[in-house]
């Protein structure tokens, strides 16, 4: 048991989450920081069976040359994070992941994505079934190099503009067909099947499309694997979803909730790409009018500022009507690191996703709803609420 | 059933609280204004036998001149609330019901309020004895007056300097001997004996002693009659309450939690002696070490600022720890009206408090705590777990 | 002497600015309110030979219907300001000069502009040559009808979309030629050209094109008025004119300013369409850049958000360098009721440019730059410069 | 010319400010960094007659044991300020440095200050006398060793209490006698005395006495040499002097002005005695009365929290009233490094001091107002009537 390792595949591998995630399960491993930041070290999980940090193996795709040290040293520099002593003592295992990152597809990405991609293997697929399998045989070679007893595959890459669900991605016959034709489809949907397919779980950390679609389900169940997803909710949505439930059992009245978020890392660059940012701003938006049960005016824009680098900083107004109408006002200023907030969240979904495959379960792990801004098999985006889920879910572990 | 009526009486009957919750009250009956900001006019209450708003009678004591119009005009005028038609339609109650007001006492204030009192009855009794006594009779006037079956009792009078509990506290026995005694008693103390005494349920919406001590909640289960407080939850602690737990749900260590607190009132000016202050800061002070169970830096300020009356501005300032050891920051400004704020949760205790009596409760109400910052009966800060509480004894009265 | 009356005509008489103007003027001439707000109360305008407040005489245009007293009523119900007394006591006034209000044209006004047109009489106009004479009929029979000694002629109508200036706009020959042409010109600078071809002073308090083309500057000096704007600089980008010096005289590097600004009074409902929002950012954009000589990332953002009404609520978050490579950060928030800012700044403006006028002065009035986000006939956007220049202009007439 | 050196000798040459200039000298000579922060690098300056910053030679006196290196490398790690590279190329600099720091003394500094004093030699004087005869000892070696032609010293020690002043700082003849009594007398007036009656110039970066007293000045134009101070003018009291200003020329009525600063330095350590706070406080709240010509209500807190270490954040709220009675708000949060905003003023004093006793000038500088929050010799308090005082002196230099 001590033995069994479990690989970690990143799909957008030397973003700033998946180069703050090796760095972070490096520095973990050897003791060099502690555990603060993640969900699946507090006391309830005390006694649930999850990989301990050690068991790792990173890996991954990317469309941009580079290495995860160049990722973190690049993050240190312009977001003044991370302590030059466990960059350098944890520099060794980063190189040696940074051998496991194998070249991308940007097939069906969107011009915005397309036009960071730098390695020429990246433009290589003609139809989507051939970058699927080019996925395939990269996670294969993975799994064998390393002897691993499970992967993860994640999803950080940057985000897609949306793709309205046609009848290909209703069934897994019709999405395998779709695979042979010429029509684009989501390169985030083309990774996701690529995992499923190989029983691999797959986890959605953006607001890309990923597994979000009938097919793609249908295929987690017959493959005996699990899905999860979408959009790490890491700052002010996460801020929205433990607000607003205030707001209702009070029954204070929310006029309009505006949210304005500025940052500047790679992310940004994408999402000043008004079709990306569209994504985005939809899992953003619907949260406060699913949790109050009416529709307040709401207003939520994202500005790349480059000097704010990594970090996401966001002003919300929210306006409010209490007793005899009188109208009142909460803002908050968030400034926070997303790569910081983003990353020891990724490390639980995949012990937690690792931990639910072990265990049998397949389909949508509706229990980790708590990690996502739009979350899958689940109606529910009070944050506590979605705590109880996970938290009941523990509790029969350990019964 | 429909003429059942039943008495609520306002300790601090002219401040702005009471003088809210009686123009409320007015409109709700009469149709003018909506239930936002009443707890007990969510969907959850929509089965509960709580009365409705005709059917409450409203007196008090104050130990200043005035009138229910006079405060709420003073409102309307410095704080900018109210509408002038509905302040214009609930003339006649609000008059009707100054006619209920009484000359309360200010034994065992101490000096700040004692500074505030207009009226010489104020200052009348030597006893603490006595002035149980006088309070009595009037509350005896006005349930026989008005034909009463309950009458609830509610402290809103301005803060009292912390009173440390000594022998005569602990039992019925030896707080009715010190009661003959020339030594003091804090009158919020001998409001509340008076109450509990003639079997009326006592809320105490402020840090003041009220019923705080063993021998009230003793008399209270001899008397079967119900208790709860203390200080109502209405604006910067409640965001610590609803904030703290998602920090510990997360695992993003608090550094330090600074709360400044700027506002204007009547009760600003009690609050601007030490003394009194100390109170106040006490209740504020412990919510975010006892939800993430451990203590970082916190600071709580109130500072008296007239230009701003009513309206209560909080500037929170929260540094914490995440992934890598990362310092983010969290900020929040609260701009809301305090007696808005508290008035609806007057009204929600009275009628959940009446109700309990009914049902034959005895003792503290526990299930109010999400209402208070400093709950009676419950060690429970986070308010969420506060509200399953209530949700939990709601979902009991519908069995 | 004392008998000379001003006129003050109104080019969107109805709107918030407008009506607050006229109540203010009213409620200063009946000593129902102090001259807080108005620059030209303060010290150095003491021995300035300024119109009083019981000289003017209001009248306008406007595309709507209503009247002075429904525009007073709206903003108090809507956006809580203005005492019950105040209005009562100035409604006579009001009405009187309602009665001096005229259909205005919408032609050139723009697709959003021209929705809110309420009057069939707005829509009349064929050609901009038969707009300008029914301006101008107006103009004549306010000045008849009350025996005006000065009209002053203010834009106070909401922001029309950017206009690129042809050769039509170059010269006066050209631009008399253009009036006759089916081309569309901007309906404000059809009002500008009205009424400097009567010899009536212009001020555009609104970021639209106005006299702001070389063909009416001429005619300005023609017909020996003056002229100035444009857009009155009342809120976040007066704190930008002030604080941007700041980083400047400190050698402090703005790195991003970025201003998010949220209303929702009728000029939100105008600015929502983007075209007419592109000229409202125009003017609020350039002015850091101009102030410290090189060009940070700036972002402005306007949001209707309906809530809000009158109250225009600012978060502006600027990044800078500091020694040795250190970024830090200065946020403000802005929370100003837009039409109570702007409407003492009208007065200001109509009595510096009716003094000017009798004075001789010709052309535009660059001494009132101060006033103006985008001041015409000077380049200097630093605050207290632009102060300075004012207050060595009144020096100048004191001697 | 260019073999000329000029001394710096740094008063609490251990602390942060300290510190970071030393670094920042060190870095600007070798070319590392650029002059972002400096005033004296901004184009008013451009031809003006200051040193380079290859000519400093820096020393001090400290209490605490330590050096430059370890000083920097702490606020470095705490505060997360500098680049590891500039750290290292610049650290045979500050162990150079580190070598002229002599042991300061505590006499007359107040309880707080000598609870930090880590070295005997610290607490060795038993009269003012002795003490002064030390430093000048310290400071002549200073000058010896390293053929100094002019020795600058700076006050950048912690804060002491308020002293009041009585007849012994009359005159020079009165404190010369005062220094052989036993009476205590404030540590900064005894350093001051010791630089000025060697003729140095003397810098009060802090609200301590140093040189405000009439003997000290008198002594500063016998000895032909230079004061200046007092505390520098780094964060919200720079921005109270420049919106301040604002407010006035607008005729808008502040009613309110409340700053709440947060810090965690070891100045903040000293100031959370209120002895020391009080000097603070009492200089950072005149200056809006001293502005706008009228009280408005303020409140200045300091508060000392430990996790913001060099980061001093301060929220202000600012209430004033408008046209036609309206209220509004404005708020600002600053979050500023202390060090880094200090230390280019520092050298900034440095150079303009050392000019102006090269130029023959003596007593106080009153030019440098700009710089102080309490300026020595000017009553001027708006930032930007500050600058044009030095702008002109600039401008006479040239002439």
């Amino acid at each position: 048991m001590s033995d069994r390792r479990v690989g970690l595949w990143l799909v957008g591998a030397l973003g700033g989450v998946s180069a703050t995630a090796a760095l972070g399960l490096a520095a973990l491993r050897r003791g060099l920081t502690d555990t603060t930041g993640l969900v699946t070290a507090t006391p309830p999980f005390a006694k649930v069976d999850l990989d301990p940090f050690d068991r790792f193996v990173l890996g991954g795709h990317d469309i941009r040359r580079g290495s995860l040290t160049q990722s973190v040293r690049e993050l240190h520099e312009r977001a003044n994070v991370f302590d030059e002593t466990i960059l350098r003592a944890c520099q060794a295992d980063l190189d040696a992941w940074t051998q496991n990152i194998r070249p991308g597809t940007v097939l069906g990405s969107g011009p915005a994505i397309i036009k960071l991609a730098e390695l020429p293997e990246a433009h290589r697929a003609a139809r989507p079934r051939e970058a699927v399998e080019k996925v395939q045989a990269d996670l294969r070679a993975f799994r064998e190099a390393h002897r691993l007893e499970q992967v993860v595959v994640v999803n950080v890459a940057s985000t897609e503009p949306p793709c309205p669900l046609d009848e290909r991605f209703t069934t897994m016959a019709a999405f395998g067909a779709a695979l042979d034709d010429k029509r684009p489809l989501p390169a985030s949907a083309l990774y996701a099947w690529a995992a499923l397919e190989l029983g691999f779980p797959y986890v959605n950390f953006t607001p890309s499309l990923g597994a979000s679609f009938p097919a793609a389900i249908e295929l987690a169940r017959v493959k005996r694997t699990v899905v999860c997803g979408q959009d790490g909710k890491t700052g002010e949505t996460l801020l929205k979803s433990v607000l607003a439930p205030m707001f209702a059992a009070r029954n204070l009245r929310i006029l309009s909730w505006v949210g304005h978020n500025i940052f500047g890392n790679r992310d940004g660059v994408v999402l000043d790409d008004p079709a990306n940012k569209a994504s985005k701003i939809r899992t953003k938006d619907q949260v406060i009018a699913s949790i109050v049960g009416y529709k307040p005016q709401t207003h939520v824009s994202i500005e790349y500022i480059e000097s704010l680098d990594d970090w996401k900083t966001a002003w919300d107004h929210v306006h409010f009507r209490g007793f005899l109408n009188t109208k009142m006002i909460l803002q908050f200023i968030w400034q926070g690191c997303d790569s910081l907030l983003a990353a020891p969240l990724l490390i639980d979904l995949v012990r937690l996703t690792a931990l639910a495959q072990r265990r049998g379960e397949t389909g949508i792990l509706g229990h980790l709803a708590c990690f996502f801004k739009n979350p899958m098999g689940c109606q529910e985006h009070d944050f506590f609420r979605q705590m109880a889920l996970l938290e009941r879910y523990v509790a029969t572990l350990a019964e």
